[in-house]
């Protein structure tokens, strides 16, 4: 897993119908689990995490286990968000 | 899953059966979601893009389920239409 | 998937007994599919490809299925030449 | 697998209940495994590897094996030890 | 698949019971195959490749196909060994 912030939203009207109900968040890896480029993707939230959380994402299959959504056509899910006061950059 | 826009498609005559009927587009991601690489590759479509769209690309396994083709050799599906109007770069 | 051009082949005599029969075909993706890197990777082809020839590559658990050998430590098939005559760079 | 070293620990209050009881730990791959870059991720942990330990990690589908979870979205999973003494960089 | 060379093996005497009898072998990909990154990996090898060998790589699921364990923690097996006198970089 890595962990990302979320650093906002993104809407799809046109989408797969397996994908209706779900929350589409960017998420932008922290530097140090990006190699410094934090190239940013898409999650799908079911823990309720707001703008400017930092969150546990994973990816793969594991996302779709992730989201209890296993015939949704998902690779990235937000699967917790990290306590505060941690110091992880 | 990331944002891409449609940049093209491709045609193949002489491929597996597996993949007739399928449209394949060809995506740039986003900027901030390639570290600035904007690597290409392509996707099948299921929901009806158009060249210049901004779409949403599900990877790996998460393709087959997006393109309802458990059986089909696909490893990338467009699986939403971003809306317009929305600020994602 | 992306889109490649078959470089060469390879040969392996002393290999794992699921890949009797396959032919090990190299293949460089395009540089705007590969962010100008091209790096090269090893590809089954069961649509019989040529050195020179432009491919569709589906990688993942999906090369299995293109491969038709789901019982294969396969990770990346050749599944579609690409027609000629298009401008995919 | 890559061989990384353990740099600390993450905890999640609120996450996904398939992921409760699970150690996070945030390994960092050697340079060789990262071509430099030694970008960070989280694996969940059932050796009991501590703080500074060299540790053998399964990503992808292959962690919920290496952590008994195959209900948990999980994609990295630490499944060993490095022996002390071993020249590993 | 990828071709890389044996450059060692390392051992782990605290692992996952699922990986007991299993050898892992450092594997750095040629340099065509990682862009010169050379970035090492570890695979399992059930074909018996020694040091110095240039072996085929088989990554993710297909891994655990490979080495005949679909239940143990892995993600890359050495799968086949390529014949000598070939000219690949």
């Amino acid at each position: 897993m890595i962990i990302g912030i979320v650093v906002g939203s993104v809407f799809s009207t046109r989408k797969s119908e397996k994908l209706v109900g779900n929350k589409f968040m960017i998420v932008r890896p922290l530097e140090t689990m990006s190699a410094g480029t934090q190239q940013e993707f898409v999650a799908i939230d079911i823990i309720g995490a707001g703008v400017g959380e930092k969150v546990l994402v994973a990816r793969g299959s594991a996302a779709r286990i992730g989201c209890d959504c296993p015939d949704a056509p998902v690779d990235a899910a937000i699967v917790g968000i990290i306590d505060e006061g941690q110091e992880v950059r």
